[in-house]
């Protein structure tokens, strides 16, 4: 195992009705002007915003608002919420939504105390100043309600990229499950599969005899394994929407994660295509993992068949670990269509023409110097041979 | 699942030497003046004490020392600490050693800043208040760098008895795998039995429905069967006892345990033997255990076969669970005996005469009002019942 720091220190509050909370927990994290970050109008429908509204106000907390996040959030609002923030002299900043509002809320937390660019940040600058950040969990999928990251698309040359620090982990996430009985199929199945990303990407890594960590990931997977087919069938399900929340934050705080290399290769290659198409994130590695584990598996045969063997129920083949190594990924593949996934480059409106231009971008974009990918280094070739796999 | 609150703000320092850095972090955390607590020989023979005293001395922080903590850490030492801390107006308590150390340090810390007598807090009372702590772990088992928990047996009447309260939450912990490979396979095998300890009393819950702590729970397990024989055969095998020292905290940090009820009849059964006997707390438990799971087993019978299958490798016996739940505990049981821990009353020094009163003071000792156990309510007949299957 490699030597690590591991320092998590959010406030999660967790169960039915915990958003009435939000306001003694905004006070206690030492916010006394809110900027309320959030997106479109589910949050107003739905009746959350009020209810986040008068949390703060039984506390004597004051609040500006900047709506409008899209998914795959732009530079553009987080621009304006840093002029907004400064004007308003903000000093807490609360997210209600999913991933893309508080990426865009921790963009925003970082650049008000910044005199240089936001984007640094998002080129490579580790963040270690930022206002403190709280929650309100919509949607679970990105992790961010509990991560130290934050993945913004710059609408100058469309460049998504990622930034990182532990100031940007939250003070306190809300996470109430009943919150995310209102998401359609659809969206609740983007979320699965980004959660299953996120324990990929950490699973697949080039150091050795990390028992803990693996056994850790492989839990989390089997869990959305069980609770994933039960909430697409059932959304109402509470339980089942509870179990992947407290699963989607942990696939992603890095517990499981550390002391070992990571992957990130399909969250790379996918980026390019949610970037161009605006596709869902997803739904994009719902496309783009299947593809990178087929390209990769005989890097190791039996990181996959271990997989394939412990979350997927496959038989192991001890005449060929290979077999199982490819029945794990088609069980996968199978398991991520049937929650509604798409499974081609048709299906999620991305074109062939474009697989060179994204695998350049994806290679050498922003700071990048040529490859990606923790678990194999891939190159523009590579990528290229992978987007392909898609079609 | 049950709403929660989860909150471990711990920074975990993981690694090789890591413990060189205790003083860059003890500044972080804002000490200045340090009470430096541990035990007995152990730290000043192997370097580590003067280690620690040389990264604090880089950082120019002032520190004074206490040693003599015993196992089974008693209430004496902490009197005695926390004069010497007001006295000497120290603002930092860092513990190098095991969980006796910590816990001690951690009772240390909250009654330096009380009013009242610190063991008000063991008899029930929640720690809002305490001086921080930094700890440098010898041994991984207690969870105690990670937990918000202390445990410390009063010499007027030998309770031993637990506090709880983030407050008590260490700042930082160093975790270096290496300070762990001069420990006995005796003093190495009580750990791996108390960590399993830790993970049973969260698995046996009455909560339905709790898939992903169930999951992470078992992961943790399979952990433990799988490094536990490793590191018994060689205890230098720096790889097992890294696995083993992450899956150590994360079996008490409460990641794996929120949302639903847990049991812990296992360990307040025990606190009676190594209260009396002075026994190791792990060796106590590897007798407790299998004797409070079979005696609790026709309780939830499903639950038992579940780890038997998931944890334990066993066949599910579909016409008879039953015949599975019971493999399972003889499996756990065969597992502890193999590492070297004790089987029963005789080869753990306790006498059948002290039941009687050892079940009465867990039923009825400090707070007590009769009964223990979260999974199963046991009253004192039962809990005799539970001793005289240990002999």
């Amino acid at each position: 195992m490699n030597n690590f720091t591991f320092y998590a220190p959010t406030c999660f509050v967790f169960g039915k009705d915990t958003e009435m909370e939000t306001g003694s927990y905004v006070k206690r994290f030492g916010g006394s002007k809110v900027l309320i970050h959030y997106g479109g109008g589910s949050v107003i429908r739905s009746g959350l915003l009020d209810r986040v509204k008068k949390s703060l106000e039984q506390e004597n907390i004051a609040y500006v608002e900047l709506g409008g996040v899209k998914p795959n959030p732009r530079s553009g609002l987080v621009y304006e919420g840093i002029e907004l923030g400064r004007k308003e002299q903000i000093d807490f900043i609360l997210a209600v939504g999913g991933g893309s509002t508080i990426d865009s809320a921790k963009a925003i937390a970082a650049g008000i105390p910044y005199d240089g660019d936001f984007w640094d940040y998002y080129e490579g600058k580790r963040v270690e100043e930022a206002l403190p950040i709280g929650t309100i969990l919509t949607i679970a999928a990105a992790g961010s309600e509990g991560s130290p990251d934050s993945v913004i698309t710059h609408e100058n040359g469309m460049l998504k990229r990622g930034a990182s620090g532990d100031a940007l982990r939250p003070k306190f996430s809300v996470l109430n499950p009943a919150l995310t009985q209102t998401l359609s199929p659809y969206q609740t199945a983007c979320g699965i599969t980004d959660i299953i990303a996120h324990l990929y990407e950490r699973y697949l890594t080039k150091t050795k005899e990390v028992e803990v960590t693996d056994r850790l990931i492989e839990a989390l997977l089997l869990t959305m394994a069980h609770e994933g087919p039960r909430v697409i069938e059932d959304p109402d399900n509470y339980e089942a929407r509870a179990n992947i929340m407290w699963a989607g934050m942990m696939a992603h705080n890095n517990a499981c994660g550390v002391g070992r290399t990571q992957d990130w290769a399909s969250h790379d290659i996918e980026h390019e295509l949610s970037a161009l198409y605006d596709c869902a994130h997803g739904a994009g590695l719902a496309v783009v993992m299947p593809a990178v584990f087929t390209y990769n598996m005989h890097h190791d045969v039996m990181r996959f068949a271990q997989a394939a063997v412990r979350v997927w129920g496959c038989q192991m083949d001890f005449a060929c670990p290979e077999n199982t190594a490819k029945a794990g990924i088609e069980a996968l593949r199978q398991f991520l269509i049937s929650i509604g996934m798409p499974k081609n480059f048709g299906e999620l409106g991305a074109k062939e023409e474009d697989i060179e231009k994204m695998a350049h971008t994806g290679c050498f974009g922003g700071a990048r110097e040529g490859t990606l990918g923790g678990f194999v280094s891939l190159d523009q070739k590579d990528v290229e041979n992978i987007y392909r796999l898609m079609l």
